[in-house]
């Protein structure tokens, strides 16, 4: 009896590259976190320490700013498509590759009601998530798209009640509760000749809308109802997961002080949570 | 010779406040983060183990959530002045109290180009940061407030030259750089009768602007330009304060793979950093 | 053409238990930090906000708490079993369970070169961590063991050259390098009736040694060599996982000061860094 | 009415320092995460823009590399000091200079019950915290040693009652409790001809003896308990701080699941916590 490496990969991850576009006094900003995974035929590397095959991390690196001065792009979608690319078809011994992007928010600083040339400012926490993979064998890239950290949180409209009893439920039902929590969603872009920039807005827009709106009798059926906002209004995606915590606010028991919870005074707590995941797609 | 307790205090940290106003069905939304500190007749817990004047650390949380409910407040500010005063107030042995608050960057979420009554979704990583001190001889709090990570970059009217040269500097002069920065400023209000959204509003935009449109010769000069243009626009500030880390974005090296540099490719990263602080105040 | 739920799960997350077992005075402490994540007939919930069949997640973390009171155990290997089964045998709607535990490395502080009765300090910033699997058609479960944060670094006996060369590259080869890592590892557990603390420790103690005594040519070498000595230890285990970023030291160019790198001095970083996975397993 | 900078400093931080002593087999290894905060006469960056005072953040961080690489020294204490040193005697525009070092937990991997020459592990979430402060008129540097994090947890001999009544008050008094907490504590060493290591060996030793043997009446109390054992078992220390979070372990309610809370079954929880903070001095 012996062993044997029955999977493998390796890559570069956090290389963080900043892109500024100067063409016109309106400077195009790009600030990207890339990861790039490599699968192939390394397998000396593991067995003999030969790494004739092995692109070394550092040279991946490399590659990443170089292709990133190389090429034109507006968006992570289309810079994730250029990287996975280029390691398929440069590299024999590269099987698949997978590049991930995240991308923090940054908005032009307003001076007078208009946006700034070069001066930027954070719009949020979230962050734009994007993964492209391909097959050596692939014409092209399976591309993700995502966000990652989008906080929301709403007062009302939104229950909790009539769900399953039995010796270890203590919790109550509730009509009227605060909802909140951390957006993780991602999708499948069925077609890669679109602006992503807009297509993206009409996703996150669908997201905040139906959040908004839908009055809400499980983060479950939230779930499902913003899935299939964002498939209508949004042709170019096939399906669409989420992964959303629950952030609780718990009523804080004001009764030993003689006073009376009128659905207003809440302990926030990030311990334990709800966790709730879920995919819609397309019925073809 | 022996041992003697020169110093002491003792409190409660992140003691997390949601609270709701429902006067209206536009709900008002505060979300605070609160941390109390006390000193005072305390050194025969220390001492003997005697605790009968330590009002428990959790008496302390639940007076944060009581005095939540039994208080109405437009702000942080307002918040932390009606507690820091009810700890000085209620308790003799209690000589200085402190009290600070962060609060993160709730906004509501746009629907048809109107602000929806109930739903929120997050504005930035930046933090609203409180601080108030009361000794048991004040009649009033000192108060201060504070922005907490605050995101900004330019990519050009930076420059960094002509600095101190000898046999440890290696960085050359430019006149083209990008700048960028994570800015924690603290102030001191010299009244405490003002609209504080509004006073604050009036600071961060000061600070946005002149971060924009000033043309920087380093951090410290842009530091001391934003303090001055605070002090201009807001006469309820007798001083400003900024922790401003350089963020650093590199020129990445392009020459070994024939390409040129032009201001376009960098390396972001987080270490190491420049820090730069500074406070500006009013001359009388 | 309309939208449908293509997969769904739920469950708890950070639901922290601490349990003490005061059989004698010598106190066990177990601390543990749990998941447990539930797929099944739970559509309703999506589709209609039909809560009947959902098992609130704060019954979830109810379950926790009461299960870790009413039931003996050793490990975190036992108790995540216990739970994984409870919720497949108890809830004919849970079609799927996984429990995932992870464990904070409390050690008993020494007192004159005894552990002592019930005081602990922490030994280390690894965590242990654990993951148990069942489908309700199982009669038990696949439990999965492992590690987190396993820090290690040698300072020699460690190499990186001969790798593939092209335009990318920059780095050269070198036969003396610093290697270090963060060592994620998971396990299958081939036999459930072990004592887990003594096969952690076996896997544990063959991962640290092969660490510390093989001549690496390159991190993918190192993590075959490290599996196969886990797997010749341990005879209870069928394969393991190992994730390994490279914690790069990257020699401090020390040329512009007159001096010389003699293999002395280093800058730590976290970014970039590479990340090298693989599996190894027993061959049959 | 104008406006002027009332203080300022500026700095470097996280210049993160990895050096090896290869004189012999037996490797020493040495990780510091540097900081360097400066004053001085460097007005004319602020108020003109005009650099030639400044020492670059970049060179500051050069400095730290060639100033490890020129110097022998057998801990972050005298490394500290090196560094301190030169910034005070080399720039005559430095009027006041500190240096902070934090060290993580390296050390040897045990082979055989033999620690090995050059493969190490972690041995705790615990840092090494060193801080030197040098005006241009002092001979020479204060010098303060710490530790962070530094995790404890006892599950009995620890009490918490007869404490401060009144409406607020809702916590009912405890004579068996876990008592756990993150100790940081800063000391001032009164004499630098030391051996740092084996100073700090003492000092943690009786905290920890302390911690585990003293039976407690608060966290008040051990705070003070330990300040006397550490400086009775260490003359070179004129007074030591502490900071402790009180990271409570909340007992879990079992009774509405018919059980009965016998001290066993928690909720560990890091927010809200107490803080306890006290500095014990020899008396003189």
């Amino acid at each position: 009896m012996s062993y044997h490496l029955t999977s493998s990969s390796y890559g570069k991850s956090k290389v963080r590259l900043t892109k500024v576009v100067r063409k016109t006094p309106v400077h195009e900003l790009f600030e990207f976190d890339v990861a790039v995974e490599l699968s192939g035929d390394f397998q000396p590397a593991y067995t003999q320490g030969n790494n004739q095959n092995v692109i070394a991390t550092d040279t991946i690196k490399n590659t990443v700013y170089v292709l990133a001065k190389e090429n034109d792009f507006d968006s992570a979608e289309e810079f994730a498509m250029i990287l996975v690319n280029h390691f398929i078809k440069t590299y024999q011994q590269v099987t698949f590759a997978q590049v991930t992007i995240t991308q923090p928010s940054w908005q032009r600083i307003t001076i007078d009601g208009k946006p700034h040339d070069h001066a930027f400012t954070n719009a949020g926490t979230q962050l734009r998530y994007v993964k492209a993979t391909q097959k050596c064998s692939d014409a092209s890239c399976a591309l993700f798209g995502g966000v990652r950290d989008m906080l929301v949180l709403k007062t009302t409209a939104s229950e909790w009640a009539d769900f399953h009893t039995d010796r270890y439920r203590t919790l109550k039902d509730t009509h009227d509760r605060i909802l909140s929590t951390r957006i993780d969603a991602d999708w499948l872009y069925g077609w890669h000749q679109i602006n992503f920039d807009v297509t993206r807005d009409k996703i996150i827009n669908a997201i905040l809308q139906t959040f908004a709106t839908h009055h809400s009798l499980g983060v479950q059926q939230t779930l499902l109802v913003m899935g299939e906002a964002v498939l209508e209004a949004c042709h170019a995606i096939d399906w669409i997961s989420f992964e959303m915590p629950n952030m609780h606010r718990i009523p804080f028991n004001l009764e030993p002080f003689g006073l009376k919870f009128e659905n207003d005074i809440f302990v926030a707590t990030d311990e334990p949570h709800g966790v709730i995941k879920g995919t819609v797609s397309r019925t073809k």
